[in-house]
């Protein structure tokens, strides 16, 4: 009994199951739409796409599904990605541009039968993980509205967890594809840096950033990313990294885990009791877990803001920014006004530095397939974020921030669930290349899990049976350039 | 007939067979001592072993060859890279300190068999193109000691080219292991960056730094290359390179020549005339010559010394710098000083510019095989270079200061003689990895050019008879970290 339109989760599956029944392309689009337009929250989207032009690309997709693996899904797209004829904003009126052309990822995406829907809210600039920093109204938190929404990719999180569209494209530097994903109960799969081409993006730090997809599901997640990703001949900043299938968990995982010492929960019993719990269901799951020091990472971590590689975000926006350095959120400009105080001699050092530690920090790999963290130390309050608004993000972002950095994947999937129904959430980090085992690692433990899709309402699907994985040792990142 | 000690070239071939004769490596130290002792020119080492170390290092390996690629070898190291119990100074006696550890490209030729005889002079700080930015007296260029000897590794150069040492190492940023060769007529094997460790090395630009090998002959600098190199998983900026052996010159090749608005010989007919009877060579040998714009290239160099990146430079020694100024010769001062007047953002954006140009111009490796250019346009005086230090330093480096930034691999060679007898020389460039195939075409341009080995007097030698070499389409730069 096909389910009525109004009740449609726009999950890949629910979609392609619709479509395979009769469901037209264009009645989705205004579905999805009218939702927006129902919706209790302005600070989802900063531009809608044109309703007519929308529709027009879902009737040109034809009558029937024809393959394609984005065949008529709907998506929305930070509004630091450009999509033609669209203003991109970066949360930052002044700094408005109309694009001319598509980013890349969007290009993929819409080729593969996707359909954009409009463009989301961000922390400005991409700068940020708890999606306040914006002068727009902020996405409410799907889950409970008195939480920050994470950031920086907030209304694409929130897009995603409200069932307003099937994807959404974020960015990822400092945690932005992860937090929110883990803040909003949904996945946020953060590929190697490279993967997803960069073209079309208004870069943060150019050699950390990268597009990154929200999804309710991690088959969603990895089956946009497979459309989104691969080589771009003409991006500096691409890489070559082979995308394989998804495949089915291997048999055996060593996964490194915080240790003692390196648990960050801020206090909370909540979420370390949640993080403890997703423990359990991964050594039921055959996994071998080791305690691990986390302090070097986090040391990692602190070089984004508090060293010479926050000049990189003073570089992206430089000439706007001493035009107009009014134009910027206070706390945007502060720490983008930051940047300034390093020479380059400071940025030389701390690049070098941390090829210096992208070597001995990544020679973990040699003894893990994995690390799994949470996502975040625990969830904060909208009010409290703008009464201390730089140390909390900065603790938000303690999982996050060391990964691009070292050139590590990522995917943020919901775990265990906190006892006071708050969002936890786990990050199960890999080497570069190695975005199809963390996947794979986070969906069966997002099944495991069990905490219901943003504010969906229901539970994760049950894993699609899948073929033997590439295993990681068979796994090859080929750098091209 | 054992030739007399004496007239010993200290090749390896000859060396080799002298050894098999014989000769007691014990001797050849005492003949390498007693030739610099016996040196009109004060300027090549500025320290040497102890001589009674060195002996029994000799005495050390044995009566007999052991099949080691450098057994009895003597080699030079250039002072800026540490041998254990010397002083490393880069030219610049304040900032001296004596070396605990051997570099490890020094400890490797020494597990080889190669006996260090000293250290040799350069442009401080190896910034320099020139060889005369020092504080010790210059080298003299061993073919006219009118002209500069090149830098920055002038005593590495000298050392081989007066044939005090089999082989010697250098360094090379911005072609400080090839112009040299170049004014010496020997050989500068420039490896792709990365190839050989740096640990053990003053850095001058880390990201652009490099080991190279100053030798007699092709075979001799990469006989000492494959000894030296590989990759060495302690240093952040090795790379596991491939390193062949030297193989035959494919039959075919695509070579990119200067056209004509991009040859630059500073009015130089003669340069210029040496430079197409060796293009009349390559084309003998079966080369396809295609006339190639060099013009973005020359533009790349400047970002070496007129941006952000000679910020680099001054981060290496920042500390030093700041509390003795005046220790540094003036001219290597006055450039140092030159890298603080950027920002960190000045340097993050010369370097996304910079991956942005690895990709653009690096394209050139789907069209040829090498590209052929002079070492440098012609060479200078020392009397007019202590004149006008920057511009005519700068000159030299038009052809070399490309290289590392883009992340190429070269070899420097004599080619044909200009009609003058002043020192020419031609530099074969690669992408990166083609170290064996570049040098696969110096050696053939050296034999035929038939230049008399710095003041040796000894032709080229001509090549020995090789295997099939892996076609560069079969080459596989592996990228490891």
């Amino acid at each position: 009994m096909p389910t009525k339109l109004a009740d449609l989760p726009l999950d890949l599956a629910a979609l392609r199951a619709a479509y395979a029944d009769g469901l037209d392309p264009v009645a989705v689009v205004d579905e999805v739409f009218d939702r927006i337009a129902a919706l209790d929250d302005p600070g989802v989207f900063i531009t809608l796409a044109d309703r007519e032009q929308a529709r027009a690309a879902a009737r040109a997709l034809g009558a029937r599904p024809d393959g394609r693996a984005l065949w008529g899904v709907p998506f929305a797209v930070k509004d630091n990605i450009d999509v033609a004829g669209l203003p991109t904003t970066c949360a930052c009126p002044d700094f408005a541009y109309t694009a001319r052309a598509d980013a890349v990822t969007v290009e993929r995406a819409k080729a593969a039968g996707a359909i954009v829907v409009g463009k989301t809210n961000l922390d400005q600039f991409a700068t940020g993980l708890v999606g306040v920093r914006t002068p727009y109204p902020a996405p409410k938190n799907a889950v409970d509205p008195e939480l920050v929404p994470g950031g920086s990719s907030s209304g694409s999180a929130v897009a995603v967890a409200r069932g307003l569209v099937s994807f959404a494209l974020g960015t990822d530097t400092a945690g932005s594809g992860r937090v929110p994903a883990g803040l909003n109960n949904i996945v946020g799969l953060k590929p190697t840096v490279g993967a997803t081409p960069s073209r079309g993006v208004v870069p943060a730090v150019r050699m950390a950033d990268v597009v990154t997809v929200f999804a309710q599901t991690v088959d969603d997640a990895y089956t946009a990313y497979s459309a989104i990703g691969g080589y771009d001949a003409v991006d500096a900043f691409s890489r070559d990294v082979a995308i394989p299938p998804l495949g089915a968990l291997p048999p055996k995982l060593r996964i490194a885990v915080p240790d003692a010492a390196s648990r960050r929960f801020g206090g909370s019993a909540e979420a370390a009791a949640a993080f403890d719990a997703t423990l359990e269901d991964l050594k039921a799951l055959g996994a071998e877990l080791t305690p691990f020091d986390l302090e070097p990472y986090f040391a990692v971590a602190r070089m984004l803001y508090e060293d010479a590689i926050v000049a990189s975000r003073y570089d992206a926006i430089r000439a706007f920014f001493d035009a107009s350095p009014k134009a910027l959120h206070p706390v945007t400009r502060a720490i983008t006004e930051s940047g300034k105080r390093f020479d380059a001699a400071n940025a030389f050092h701390v690049l070098y530095r941390l090829t210096e530690l992208r070597r001995e920090l990544g020679g973990l790999w040699t003894r893990f397939d994995a690390m799994i963290v949470p996502t975040y130390p625990r969830p904060h309050t909208v009010a409290d974020v703008l009464a201390d608004p730089i140390a909390l993000n900065s603790e938000l972002g303690a999982y996050t921030n060391f990964v691009n950095l070292l050139d590590f994947c990522a995917i943020a999937t919901p775990g265990r669930p906190r006892a006071d129904a708050k969002p936890a959430g786990v990050t199960l980090i890999g080497r570069a290349g190695a975005d199809a085992l963390v996947a794979a690692i986070g969906e069966a433990l997002h099944e495991a899990g069990g905490v219901p899709v943003g504010s969906i309402g229901r539970l994760p699907p049950k894993r699609p049976k899948r073929a033997a994985a590439i295993g990681p040792d068979d796994m090859e990142l080929v750098v091209v350039g």
